[in-house]
């Protein structure tokens, strides 16, 4: 049933996506060829990588003598070529894009002109460029496999249902600050922000998700992955992080995905798709440990990240590129103790009122408003500090 | 899109499915033409629905002077036929089965014969004669399409799925009694029986219901419906009647599907399947309205047919005709005040302790064990009294 090996490259393979998609490779060998590996900079773990999964092409981007360190790699066999290469590679079928910031883009970018199965945990493509990385795939049979559990959720739920949905239900766990005051919220510390009461994420996504900003970017990439307009994302809490997802239809029926919180299961579902493998390591949802599932609205004013968002995300064009930018250095700067924690929107915000929108952006358009939020957030994080 | 006219009969059409089911035909007049249409004694209510939906052939099983009855509906161009033949007209192309008893088996069997579409909503073809309408169904191309909430709702969720699941998980209301001490459960009445909390269907029904049994012939029904073990499907209670039932796949991922409680939407959707048509009569699931989801487990000492019913499912054979046959006339005894409310699963279980299986029954021996289970409830009741 399952004879096809899939030839996988790998990009950020040493972060939070990227190892627990080596782990699933590593219980499934005969189902992947690790063909190609990249990481962001974490070299002495790539080392491991390559030892253990023999991949053909690989790539790094740390700076420095890189001379020496690609030939290092090279003298056992492997490739340096670029992202985009990578993503692109005709002996690759799936790439999964799990680097974070513009070089995803431009590997998702990649791979949808070349018709790859995409599975995407680069929130940024969607977001800052949705309308062209969707063109993109559409025009050259490329399949985006979400990665996110929301949006695996969201995939799943629409598996087999021949129209479009009326409305998709986005859960959030509401992070660590849900019943925080708002005096409490002024004095959140880097070590709260990170401490997230049921995912383990990397560092930028759990700041983003005690924010709800994640909650917000993740709506918008809805709106492109689904073809769902922002209005119809609506977002509920759900602390419990059971339920990951909820798809309404027309006729007012409901869909929702359900599990143990764990990235595993949607990191395999994309890379396994259409089939669902069985998962020994996951625990079912035991009814016996749940007397009920809780719901509420989430508070608009303690995170006015969401609400930003979803303003971008309606108004489109650069706004979404210019918000994920600004938040990319906000969250940077709180981690770096150089701003606040309610600082973050503070400056999102700022930085959105400044721009002025490009309605219908090329993919160089969107790339200038990310420069330019990030050149406008440092000058104005400078003149504050 | 939904150009071409599907053309039903529907059987049972002055009981609760049936009504509703012509309640979505005349919300949808260019969908459907209703060819047949058959009740079991409502004959005033028969005669404004052939008015109104001019049907080419009838049935009605009252006793006394048919041969008048009958001539009334000639007279208006209706043939009167029987329901096995309405149910395999070469005229229809969906039949809803919304009879109950064994005349729905027949039909259900014959329908599934003549490789129609049915929209199942008797229960004791399933409970009783599984195996053989399954089979009679998979070799005649014929579809079973469910009708019940329950197992409308593990449809939906195994559309687009290509596996079978690992677990289903059937919700249940609980019923009015749900809270009810041992004690409490001695002195229920049969106005009290019929108040269900939730949802609005027949006399028989709403007891089964709150005995549980309804839910213990769901589990056998959606044992053969979507071929998992008895034993694979958890039955756990949800008060609200929101979430309709789960399916658990093998990598650990759970689909529900949720509405409103109304059992328009399923009808619907096995009408119109596999389009979802717009529901402006139901009210969405609006999530400021549910801080909560509430999960118990079923108290299977104050509800003992729950067991009863899921040990006749285990076993096989027979057991389901003789549980079936046995709790038809232990309820209709109930609602004739002849035995109390604890009285029906203690009547069902002497009936199953004295019952010889046949572990692989044909029609016939399923018909026999339906007779016979009839009269040693009757015999014992009587000695009882």
């Amino acid at each position: 049933m399952f004879k096809k090996v899939k030839r996988i490259a790998v990009l950020g393979s040493t972060g939070s996506i990227g190892r627990q998609t080596l782990d699933i490779v590593r219980s499934l060998p005969d189902y992947f060829n690790v063909v190609g590996l990249a990481t962001g900079g974490n070299l002495d773990m790539m080392a491991e990588q390559v030892a253990e999964f023999n991949p053909d092409y690989i790539n790094f981007s740390t700076s420095g003598d890189d001379h020496d360190r690609q030939s290092r790699f090279k003298k056992i066999g492997c490739d340096f070529i670029s992202l985009e290469e990578m993503a692109s590679h005709p002996n690759v079928d799936t790439v999964v894009i799990a680097v974070s910031g513009a070089a995803g883009l431009g590997a998702a970018l990649a791979a949808a002109k070349a018709g790859k199965n995409i599975a995407l945990a680069n929130k940024e493509s969607l977001v800052a460029a949705g309308s062209i990385i969707t063109a993109a795939a559409r025009k050259n049979f490329a399949r985006i496999l979400p990665v996110d559990s929301e949006h695996s959720a969201i995939w799943q739920c629409l598996a087999g249902e021949k129209q479009s949905p009326r409305r998709i239900i986005l859960t959030a766990s509401g992070g660590p600050f849900r019943n925080y005051t708002r005096e409490q919220m002024k004095s959140i510390t880097i070590e709260q922000a990170l401490a997230h009461p049921s995912w383990r994420m990397g560092r930028k996504a759990t700041v983003d998700s005690a924010t709800l900003m994640n909650k917000g970017l993740e709506a918008i990439e809805a709106h492109w992955l689904f073809n769902v307009p922002v209005e119809d994302v609506e977002v509920i809490v759900h602390p419990q992080s059971i339920i990951h997802s909820m798809v309404e239809f027309i006729d007012g029926s409901v869909k929702a995905q359900l599990s143990i919180p764990d990235m595993r299961l949607p990191i395999r579902y994309a890379l396994t798709y259409p089939d669902r493998l069985e998962n020994r390591d996951l625990p079912h949802v035991n009814w016996k440990n749940f007397s009920n599932l809780i719901f509420e609205q989430p508070d608009m004013e303690n995170f006015p990240c969401l609400g930003l968002a979803i303003a971008a995300g309606k108004k489109g064009g650069t706004y979404p590129a210019v918000l994920c930018a600004a938040d990319e250095l906000a969250v940077e700067m709180f981690l770096d103790r150089r701003i606040g924690f309610t600082d973050i929107p503070h400056l999102v915000e700022q930085v959105m009122e400044k721009h002025n929108n490009n309605p219908r952006p090329d993919i160089e358009d969107i790339m200038a408003a990310d420069k330019w939020a990030r050149e406008t957030i440092l000058e104005m994080a400078g003149r504050k500090n």
